[in-house]
């Protein structure tokens, strides 16, 4: 039986603050293309599309939350990936089927069906199962919609508006008859949020010395819904900005992630006064709004009302550069890994 | 037409950190007893009891939250007070009526109708009108009922547990068949929170060099709902022993009204991972259900199920050394100031 090169990124250690691409090693194991007898729950897979997501960082750390769970050095990283079936154990799933779910960081995987999710509308690019189509498109969607609660004609903040989760965010914001503003970190960014995504107003905030300034003037009437990426001090300066009534759908804390010591949050006290509604999610809680969410979004896709912009890094000795550069902003819009087209 | 004396507490100016008792002035100015001809909307009040709330701090700082709206230094400080009327310029008041409202820090007041209420129920205590039966009860039963979503089994804490809103919080809980503990700073308070109002545990968190541990200790299985009073370091460590999908009601953050510059909170990571929702209130968008709340509330208390304690300070002139107590925590109970027996 034939045994095949499995080239995998292996996570050497826990990492403490931003993490280097020497934190992994490429190593070059073996595989035999063969499922183990008796395997019914498993599949094996060629992994075709990696992706790459701010959560990884937490799983880095030892001892991390329990809810996310850590990595264990030694193996690969784990994280959403698009793959095609080669042996299948499973009698829903054939050889050559497409699918998306939680895969290793590797050329072949054998992992459990749970979580292995079919692809039956292939007329879009399969990488945007692990994107749009995957859990951040849904992150986008239920953040804005279901949390968010918003009404036409209300103030939307996105920041990282750039980001894979923040770009659909204001698209979403901007069909809903919001007015939406973003924040990105380069001049690259704030022009595709203005020229691509369609968002009424961005800026760079790291030209912006003092954020609550900034948010006073593009917010004059303050902010009904602040979609919230990043934490620490952009949130201080949007606790100042809110509305009454207002909601923070909390999806990520990027700026805080890679902080042995997180930043201290010191306006708390305005959701009292401004009767807040500050609520975290993670979103394998909604996933059963995940058929609805896709009638809604590929028919988007497919007329052109939305667009995703993706950062393509290829190669899989690419990812862990590509993965790191997520935390100091260097990618622009999702960052997808190929690990094979096809 | 008889002048009277209206003895005063005056606010000075604007304070900041922690408020002494030479921020206000006690004066004796003088009242006619008589309603300017034309008032239709206004009464003039004998006030009775006058009540002391932690956010009045707020609204003794220059340039505060517009929300609450900030004092005018040179005049008497305001407040929720129960009062009888001495003459009425509106139909529905009666001299001799009681009622509760906002009114001044004075022995009589000249003040609109807005905002005061008829005492329909006297066979209870009449202080209880800025109390239990007031906009704190209210506080205690929306923030619990409404905003925490208790179920029956769920794990309860309670920060400030013995004051004027905790103190029925935790009771509110145990009727509901919660597990409740409660946190207060004097041994007195510790043992009137378990020997009185029936939380299951309690402690005093200023022997708790370690509040993390202290709450692990408490809750092996962690805090579906915490009622939020304090603020600061204490979320901070409730954070990190929430459980999943958990609720924190933020009626308060009262350790954070006397620092010019609020402490940071850390953990906020916490509400993505554990999906909190974190929600803050003011009492006054709820006053659609005070009628609600009275009819659960009134047949507690004169069945003995619902005790309610207050700290009683006699006389005006010790007003403000009880408000100013209340940052210090000297108050066991609800704090209130007497100003005159009916």
């Amino acid at each position: 039986m034939a045994e095949m090169r499995n080239k995998q990124v292996i996570l050497k250690d826990y990492v403490s603050g931003f993490p280097k691409e020497s934190d992994m090693n490429i190593v070059d194991s073996t595989i035999t293309l063969k499922l183990p007898q008796g395997s019914n729950d498993v599949v094996l897979l060629k992994n075709l599309y990696l992706s790459c997501d701010p959560y990884m960082r937490i799983r880095m750390t030892k001892d991390t939350t329990a809810e996310l769970g850590a990595l264990t050095p030694g193996f690969p990283l784990t994280g959403f990936g698009v793959s095609k079936v080669v042996e299948s154990g499973h009698p829903d799933y054939k050889k050559d089927d497409l699918v998306w779910g939680i895969t290793n960081w590797e050329e072949y995987s054998l992992v459990p069906t749970t979580g292995m999710y079919k692809i039956e509308h292939n007329d879009v690019p399969l990488s945007y199962y692990i994107g749009i189509l995957g859990m951040l498109g849904l992150t986008a969607y239920v953040g804005f919609f279901e949390l968010g609660s918003p009404k036409k004609g209300e103030n939307v903040y996105v920041s990282a508006a750039s980001s894979a989760v923040g770009q659909l965010v204001g698209q979403f914001a901007k069909l809903h008859g919001c007015y939406v503003v973003g924040s990105a970190g380069t001049k690259e960014k704030v022009d595709l949020l203005k020229n691509k995504f369609g968002y009424d107003e961005a800026f760079n905030y790291k030209e912006e010395p003092d954020l609550n300034a900034a948010l006073k003037r593009y917010f004059p009437e303050g902010i009904d819904i602040y979609f919230e990426n990043v934490g620490g001090k952009t949130l201080d300066a949007v606790l100042l900005n809110m509305k009454l009534h207002g909601r923070i759908p909390v999806s990520g804390m990027i700026s805080q992630y890679n902080l042995t010591q997180p930043e201290g949050v010191t306006n708390l006290a305005q959701i009292i006064y401004k009767r807040i509604r500050f609520e975290g999610f993670v979103i394998s809680d909604y996933f059963h709004l995940y058929t609805k969410f896709l009638e809604f979004v590929l028919p988007l896709i497919r007329e052109g009302k939305i667009v995703y912009v993706e950062d393509i890094a290829e190669g899989l000795e690419n990812g862990p550069a590509a993965l790191i550069g997520l935390y100091s902003g260097r990618n622009v819009g999702k960052q997808v890994v190929v690990v094979a087209h096809e």
